[in-house]
């Protein structure tokens, strides 16, 4: 499968800290970017474009401009294979980028990420909606930060247990709060300990993208 | 001290979650909207004038004209008391609230808060550029979810430890990751269990303030 990843976060983008990439992309003949490959994905990131450090201090209509620059304008299949799946990380809430990509995309499915807490899990009902009612498909829900591990193995479900329920979705995936994630300066060994987590997440947007 | 907080966080309101309220705010007689008081606070949401649950599908030009509505468009002194501080707490990034805010209003001092986890401190590092670029001053940072205390009294490091010393900044306050906070419904007697903290971070703006 071909993957590509788009860092929809402009205000703050996650893809160069995490996957570790400091170089700029190319730039190709066609005059669009090309995406830079690592761990077996295409990533195109905000971050890529600007110095890192940097804020980036823009209004709203500035953000729509940003997600089309880094669509359309990304070379996606720069090593000749088109993409199977493009997957669009964006920040949370319900504002531009959110209302860009529903009306202006043509999106297959959302999958929402959030922790169990009821605040955050409000919060969550309120994009759903959102996506529902602009009659996007939503495949389920990801639980970040389901549990804290304590040294002693004993399970500490932290922000309270079954929350996301109230979503009514299908949990996807319990990623649980792990020291090794958590202070990961990028990602390496220490995300195959979740490997089980993501293979039920993969197979389940692999499942839904098939049906 | 009369004090008043306002949640600029449109797509994503917390205080009416937070301190328990239902109700709506009465209108005055000048048509301003009077801010409820609660726990010694006056309050205001722009979830105090949307449906609960409902999201809030805004571009960001909108976002400034509630910031405006909610500043002044309300009744801060109706209780025949003008205020003395105004807290207006809001959303992470460098968007939209916060370039209005630094812009159009006049601004005393900012407090950010981040969690220790290295990608959010240089996040944080990106708001405190921006709010120095336009010359805003700083009081300075509150670690949120600052440690996990264990079962056994064991102090857990979650997300690493002093990593938000890289946004150079004093640390004013260190609040830990507890359960009782994390799953409280609203602000009841679990946050007195916290008065230390937050003593101490009430003292350093008084004194911020008063020099």
């Amino acid at each position: 499968m071909n993957v590509g990843l788009l860092d929809a976060d402009v205000y703050g983008p996650s893809i160069p800290h995490l996957f570790g990439i400091k170089q700029k992309p190319d730039i190709a003949d066609n005059n669009k970017i090309n995406p830079i490959l690592k761990a077996g994905v295409n990533l195109m990131s905000m971050g890529f474009l600007i110095d890192e450090g940097r804020p980036v201090i823009w209004r709203g209509p500035m953000l729509s401009k940003a997600l089309f620059q880094m669509t359309y304008g990304v070379n996606w299949c720069f090593n000749d294979r088109e993409l199977d799946i493009l997957i669009i990380d964006t920040p949370p809430g319900t504002g531009d980028i959110h209302l860009t990509l529903a009306t202006k995309y043509l999106i297959d499915g959302v999958i929402f990420v959030t922790t169990p807490q009821l605040l955050a899990v409000k919060d969550t009902i309120k994009s759903i909606e959102m996506f529902s009612e602009l009659g996007i498909p939503i495949i389920g829900i990801v639980e970040n930060m389901s549990y804290f591990l304590e040294s002693t193995g004993l399970k500490k479900d932290v922000f309270g247990k079954n929350k996301t329920k109230l979503a009514e979705l299908e949990c996807l995936a319990r990623i649980p709060l792990m020291e090794s994630i958590a202070q990961a300066e990028y990602i390496d060994n220490s995300i195959f300990s979740l490997k089980d987590c993501f293979s039920e997440l993969a197979f389940a947007v692999k499942t839904f993208i098939e049906n």
